[in-house]
């Protein structure tokens, strides 16, 4: 299936409405680019208000944790998906802050949640991911289900009315499947990916390029093949935020994407369907190499840099306000022709 | 009159309870220390919300403005002021989407703005400044009196109940005094505190030099003194808001500045009363190179970073909700304690 380019009509009269605001020309910078996009993704100029944004949470484990590559252990990751569910996280309190809603999904947390609603266990596709420098992170039918479960989950959040999707990952581990992500999409070694996650020391540093490399080397030409890049070195966290990017995109539904995390996602959906990323804002620059090297390679500047490297959706959810912004200097400022007639 | 420093105590007690959430240490980046300076500035852990937020926009003309220095003809001031009055402008725009009370003060345009409510113009000082590289902007009793009127305005906004001041400025050729005010701060030629403002030209950037060095040896020793300074380089609407800048930090209500105006007002209330800065925050990196000088010599990093060069307070305004933000995580995230207990 081909994506369809936002509409290039609405694109050229939202410059012209931009242009003809009384302000400077340029005077808007970042606010005026967004400002542009917002009306093309929606298909309006001025564009709407953002009353309905929604955040999902994909949840996993990764085989690799257990392998030294994360300064927390994997007990965390039941523990934050819990904390979610409190509406005590991090990215809880932005999300309140900004009137984002906010659902987590269990897609390979590795333990058995009791007593967590099933909404959010039900889609679970298996207990942990694979080590990736030794074995696939996932069979190809997992993989092909957590595509589904994403797209699912993206597809009933459109059709509640959803004008903005933000993807947000838990998972103790999960900088070193997603830079692997970027190193097979951009073909790049482990050394010019590999970043501190949450605050991985210089030895655990040293082992998560050794990971990265490692699992490069086992996958081999499989990376050609964007899917079976996800099988071998992904996870159903991460193939499941693949599936919810996609589904927007084809819906032409537009995207906040988060760190590094969500980035590695979406570049492996534009490999997957090329044109997706036209979809797509950045809403935070992350302190992980691999995510800034993934916006380039698909024309994204984030929109905000705050030193985050709390994951969860953290820094998307934090770049809504700006959005808004955006919408009102399209929608609100006088046109000159109003003040000069 | 000293200033007196946000409390060390409380500081302390914000960061004690930043490190205590449930997030990984440092993971909230620029929004911990944010958060961490709104309760120090704040006076209590966890930091209230911000329900009443106000900018102030000084207006006023510049005599440079006739001598090439700007891409925008001085008759653009007045037209401006009416139409803050109407609401329709970019910074209407970002205010009304974010909460924050606006209100425009003639303290300098070249014009009788006939028509416009008493309020706005009853404290005006003269019709436009001097031209700086012939003549002084001011008399030492405008001076003075601008100074006093900012003063009385932060005064009246805090009586009111401000938790947070915003400054804003408007008047054709304003980034050529305020250039020279950071040139004079902190020893520099105009080489390298000059900028485009809202886009000058190539000549007319050269012509801007001139007219700062031009001004910087007319007025010699004087820039040793600040407020000679003001009188010297400055003009009526710079004047009111180091005045107001000044009586936010000696009343101990944070501000959050804007672009160039804003923080060579800044660095300027600060050479008068030296520990002013710990009271600012800095809202967005402006294009102005003399911005970056100035919030360096002040110790203060820039929440956002979008390009904007339209003046009017939009920067300061446009990283309200990041403060929000900042607010939000210190409140409402979990603490460590809560989860594990």
């Amino acid at each position: 299936m081909t994506i369809a380019l936002p509409s290039q009509q609405i694109q050229t009269e939202a410059r012209e409405r931009l242009a003809a605001l009384a302000t400077p020309a340029g005077a808007l910078g970042r606010l005026g680019d967004l400002g542009v996009w917002l009306c093309a993704v929606q298909g309006q100029v001025p564009p709407a208000p953002l009353t309905d944004v929604r955040l999902v949470i994909f949840a996993g484990d990764h085989g690799v944790a257990a392998h030294g590559v994360s300064a927390y252990p994997a007990e965390i990751t039941p523990a934050m998906v819990r904390t979610f569910l409190t509406g005590r996280a991090g990215v809880s309190a932005l999300a309140a802050a900004n009137g984002v809603d906010v659902r987590v999904l269990d897609l390979g947390v590795d333990d058995d949640l009791a007593g967590v609603p099933a909404e959010v266990t039900a889609h679970k596709v298996r207990r942990g991911s694979g080590a990736i420098h030794l074995e696939d992170a996932l069979t190809g039918e997992e993989t092909a289900r957590a595509l589904e479960v994403g797209a699912a989950v993206a597809g009933q959040a459109i059709a509640d009315g959803a004008q903005l999707l933000l993807s947000g990952d838990m998972g103790i581990g999960n900088t070193t499947p997603s830079a692997a992500l970027v190193a097979a999409a951009l073909g790049l070694p482990a050394s010019e990916v590999v970043g501190r996650g949450t605050g991985v020391d210089d030895e655990g540093l040293r082992r998560k390029e050794s990971v990265i490399d490692s699992a490069l080397a086992r996958a081999g030409a499989r990376t050609d093949d964007p899917v079976d890049t996800l099988t071998a070195l992904g996870s159903a966290d991460l193939a499941a935020t693949v599936g919810y990017l996609l589904e927007a995109a084809r819906s032409g539904v537009p995207v906040l994407l988060d760190g590094l995390i969500s980035v590695a996602c979406a570049v492996t959906a534009d490999r997957i369907e090329p044109g997706c990323a036209a979809w797509f804002a950045a809403g935070h620059r992350s302190t992980e190499p691999a995510q800034t090297l993934a916006l380039a390679k698909l024309g994204l500047e984030p929109v905000l840099d705050l030193g985050l490297r709390l994951g969860e959706g953290s820094g998307a959810v934090a770049a809504v306000p700006v959005l808004r912004e955006a919408i009102a200097v399209m929608s609100d400022v006088a046109l000159l022709s109003e003040l000069m007639p």
